[in-house]
């Protein structure tokens, strides 16, 4: 396994190529530090946009949902020979607001993933339980481990698809506004405003017992 | 105009109906508090989901890019009889982690909205110009009247398209976990972690005047 993905015709942006990454490491860090993707796939000649939870392990992304719903009904029955649903997957973190003198250099700074791929279920039920822990685990690490395990019957109502990360690119941008030189001396704020995502106060269930601590792992987030 | 948009085969969910949302001021609420959209069109028969600024203005939607990225140039060219581009805009804020005391419960507060639609090249300037200060003001209210406004170079650069709100739905889940009544009891916290978007200290550019105070848009983020 090489330190990159291949670039392809797909990957290779038309614009800002310098912005483009195929980095494994810098691939899986901008992955793990999300949980939301934005699926897309193509039902009927148009697309179609979600946003679904996912979870890594390797070089495999996993997402779940009902054996009801639709992307993964398209996806194929367990166990037959389904082709797999066409699927593009993306993840973005917006980092800051940059503000430039002139309206037209106004620009977000972020770090983005698109994968693109076949999807396809996940019979094996070894997988299929590692996958489901992996998807828990990427929302709040360790949280897996204190929860019960899903049962036979949940099991049964879950559909996971795999997608190989293979076709794949990052893209980010980094500092501050790239005024044109000739704008400098405009009577205009200019800079960054940083964005992250924080978290508030933990709110207990209403049936929560409140013998039950805070564990350690969400103290952390 | 109705207060509501009309459901279609589309944008009735398969599952969790209850979570579905028509109403237009909904709608509307869920789109202007972001400003980052993950649109997905159809390329070569496979999709692709890009992350992209968007703006408002009653129901229509803007997004803008240079007139040679793929998307812009797959709606046509200006002034041209192009049929435009299908796309789905799909917008997301995370509100939650919801912990259930069973894996399977597990969950995310969130308030989606999902627009299906054709996107056209706008021709018009007034609409273009309309547009690209709504994009501004969509990262930062107030920000278009301070900053210098595109000229005809950086205008000729920039597509425009626009999608109309028509078939367009939200969804949000929103209170605690859902936990099956004999899980109750299982030694396990479960709760909502809230989730919010953060501002930090605005860092000014590296040529920033200092004589020029932060602007009161900006204290408000």
């Amino acid at each position: 396994m090489t330190d990159s993905y291949e670039p392809t015709e797909r990957t290779i942006p038309t614009r800002s190529r310098d912005r483009a990454s195929y980095d494994r490491a810098a691939v899986h860090s901008i992955l793990d530090e999300g949980y939301v993707c934005h699926l897309g796939f193509v039902r009927d000649g148009a697309p179609v946009v979600l946003p679904t939870l996912y979870g890594r392990i390797g070089d495999r992304l996993y997402v779940h949902g009902s054996t009801g719903s639709r992307p993964l009904r398209m996806a194929g029955s367990r166990g037959g020979e389904a082709p797999g649903l066409r699927v593009c997957l993306t993840v973005t973190h917006v980092d800051g607001l940059v503000l430039a003198r002139s309206a037209f250099h106004h620009s977000i700074n972020y770090r983005s993933v698109v994968v693109h791929g076949t999807a396809h279920q996940v019979t094996d039920p070894e997988e299929r339980r590692t996958a489901l822990d992996a998807l828990v685990d990427h929302v709040v690490p360790g949280r897996s481990d204190d929860s019960r395990p899903a049962n036979a019957k949940e099991l049964a109502a879950t559909a996971v698809l795999r997608l190989d990360l293979g076709e794949v690119s990052a893209k980010v941008r980094t500092g501050g506004p790239n005024d044109e030189p000739e704008d400098a001396s405009l009577p205009h704020w200019s800079g960054v405003i940083p964005v992250r995502k924080a978290y508030g106060t933990p709110v207990p269930a209403d049936d929560h017992d409140p013998a039950i601590p805070l564990p350690g792992y969400l103290s952390v987030l």
